[in-house]
Order: C-alpha cells, then sequence, then structure tokens
C-alpha cells in the first residue's frame, strides 16, 4: 500500500472518483440508518473531507445526494441481473437471485427505507428509479426464457413474482436474514416455477415456457 | 324518493352523516382522479355543499381529507375480508378476493395512487394505514387456517401472496381490467395453494396445513 492510499482525504482525485467515493461513503451510511437520519456532514466525515466540498458535489443537498445514491444502487443492482444465456434456466434464476441477496445483505436498512416508502425524502423520482429496476427485472427474465411478446398473463406472473421477491426480501432483512440466504434463494426459484405452472394452465404461452423449461432440468 | 333526498344540501344532517357524505363524495373524487389532483372545491361541489363547510369538517385542508378518506377506505377493505369460518377453506378464499376486487373495480385511480406511492400526500401515516390493512389480511388467512402461532416460512409465505395479490390488482387496473374479475380470482386462488405447497416442501406447519386443505377439497 503507498502512502497516499491510506490517506485518501489528501489524494488529489479526480472528479468521477471524488464522486463515486462521497457516494460510496453514503450508501454505507444508508446501510445503517433511514434516509432523513444522514446528513452530509456524517457523509462528510464517513468520507474523511470537508462538508463544503461535499456542498460542492451535491449543492442540492441531501435529497439530491439521496437521489444520486439511489441511482448508484439501481446501477450496481441492474448488474446483478447480468446472467449469461446459457445453461439451463433455474440455476441462471438461482446465480442473479445469490447476487440479488447479496446485495439486499450490503445495503440493508437503506434497501428497507426505499422500498417501504413513507421515508420524509421520497419523491415520485425516487419511485421512478425503483419502477425502472423492476422493469429491468422483468425484461432480464422474459429475455432468458426466450420471450419477445409477452402475452398479459405471463407478463402479470412476473410482475407479481418480482413483487413477492421484494417482499421476502423486506421479511428478510427484517427477521435477522432469516431463513439463510441459500434457502431463501432457493425458496424463491421453487415458487417461481409453481406460480408459472399455475399460470400454465390457463395460458397457452406460458404452458409452452413451462414444458421447455421441464425439459431443461 | 322523497323531495328532501334530491337536494341532499339542504337537508338537515347529524355531524356523522355530514362526514361520510363528504368523504363519500371525496372518495368517488379519488376513484377517477389522483390525490393530488383533488381540491376541496371539487369535494364541496360533488356533495353540494359550501367550500366553508368542508373546512370546517375538515380544518386540516386536503391532507386531512385525505387521510380520512384513506382510513374510511381501509374500514371497507377490511369488511371485505370477514367470511364465516365455515365450509371448505379456498372457496372462503374465493369469496373474499371477489370483494377485494369489487373494492379494487370501485376505487380504481385511488386505489393504484395509494399503493404505488410517489403520490404529493403520501407520508407515514398514510403508509401506516395501508400497513394495517396488510396486516388484517394475515391475520384473517391464518386465522382461517387456523393457525394462532405461525413460523416464520408460513408467514412470509402468506405476506409475500398478499404483495403479488395487490401488484395483481394494480397491473390489473392499468390494463384495463383483464383478465375478467373472476378469472383473476381463480387465478389467485391456485397461486395462494401453489405456494403454499411449495413452502410445505420445507416447513412441516405448511405441510400440515396442504394436508388439510387438500382433504378439505
Amino acid at each position: 500500500m503507498t502512502p497516499q492510499a491510506s490517506t485518501p482525504a489528501y489524494r488529489r482525485l479526480s472528479v468521477e472518483e471524488r464522486r463515486s467515493q462521497l457516494l460510496e461513503a453514503a450508501l454505507s451510511l444508508f446501510a445503517h440508518r433511514a434516509p432523513e437520519d444522514v446528513s452530509l456532514d456524517d457523509v462528510a466525515e464517513a468520507a474523511g473531507v470537508s462538508r463544503p466540498l461535499v456542498y460542492r458535489y451535491f449543492p442540492g443537498g441531501k435529497q439530491q445526494l439521496y437521489e444520486a445514491a439511489l441511482h448508484s444502487a439501481a446501477d450496481e443492482l441492474r448488474t446483478c441481473f447480468d446472467e449469461p444465456h446459457e445453461g439451463p434456466l433455474l440455476p441462471r434464476l438461482s446465480r442473479a437471485l445469490d447476487r440479488y441477496l447479496g446485495f439486499v445483505d450490503e445495503h440493508d436498512t437503506g434497501f428497507s427505507a426505499l422500498l417501504q416508502g413513507g421515508s420524509v425524502v421520497e419523491t415520485s423520482r425516487t419511485t421512478a428509479i425503483v419502477d425502472g429496476v423492476r422493469r429491468a427485472a422483468a425484461e432480464h427474465i422474459l429475455s432468458h426464457l426466450g420471450v419477445a411478446e409477452p402475452g398479459p398473463r405471463l407478463r402479470m406472473t412476473i410482475r407479481m413474482w418480482i413483487t413477492a421477491v421484494e417482499a421476502a426480501s423486506l421479511i428478510w432483512l427484517d427477521e435477522e436474514k432469516q431463513p439463510p440466504p441459500d434457502e431463501l434463494r432457493d425458496w424463491l426459484v421453487e415458487q417461481f416455477a409453481a406460480v408459472l405452472a399455475v399460470t400454465a394452465r390457463r395460458d397457452a404461452q406460458t404452458d409452452a415456457l413451462v414444458q421447455a423449461l421441464a425439459m431443461d432440468l
């Protein structure tokens, strides 16, 4: 380790590096405290920089910082869904869920605050960011299922399952992260297969997918 | 019809009757417009009363009116869950869902605005009202299942299903109320049975319930 690396406050960072450093510090604070309880002072302290510096990067104050941190978390969350289109389908879903649950575990309180709403900093813009991630999740699943034009029943099934996964994540955080993440992941994958099978009884498109999934295993 | 009944503005109503009349007028407006687009003037006009009268009942203005309307809608929603503890279980769930979907159909935009959040009038108090209804729904289901002390896996399954039902309701409103309510209801009941069956594989308490449900049918 060079001396510079151990004293990050005095290293000359590029604008982008500095911004990332501040967002990272903010995200680590949001992970253990409600957004309304995190001040710009706290972020400055956590990042080891001066308060004016934080204000220079986020002149809109707390709300701007929160939205920027949320954008950065949403981008990170999206990368959880990146999974090669190779091999059996359910194990792909399983690997994506592993990364997603890792994200939930890491961001903890910030994740709950965001999804539960009712926070003082919630605005229609933050809701739009979260909805964007939900849509991305649904699109990823459909692309792995190889469906370009999902019918309403298949689309509804997938959106319902995504919402159920969110609910499970919040309950999981609330219940001291029980059951263990591996069990939760397997359980969620099984629920996915089960609700698809239910929809298959009333929808030919979903039925064809369920047949393909069964051959896949 | 008596002449008085056709000119409600000039009938002498008790305080409680007047309050109910105003809340009903407000709820019918929220059903077709976002909460932030409903003014006290609109409510006065819809109820056929003067604006000062509306202010007398809701001195806190729009926010107070919205919260009161929400409380009244939450009470109504709770009555949808009332179902005698008699006969096979899944048909009981089916009847409760029928009433619930009737409520969603009637309250329409107001229902979406409330659950989707991001509304300017959303506060932690409105979130608490909605959470109270969710909890009531979960308790009703557990009481019908005859479970006094649900384990974490059973509780999580039921809460996930309730969230999935909410998601389905919002999508349903968004997609011009397709599929027809009877089909949606049956589909949701089938999903309930399917996710319980999945949980039964890893939870003895749920397994016992699923056996009982199967005997029931």
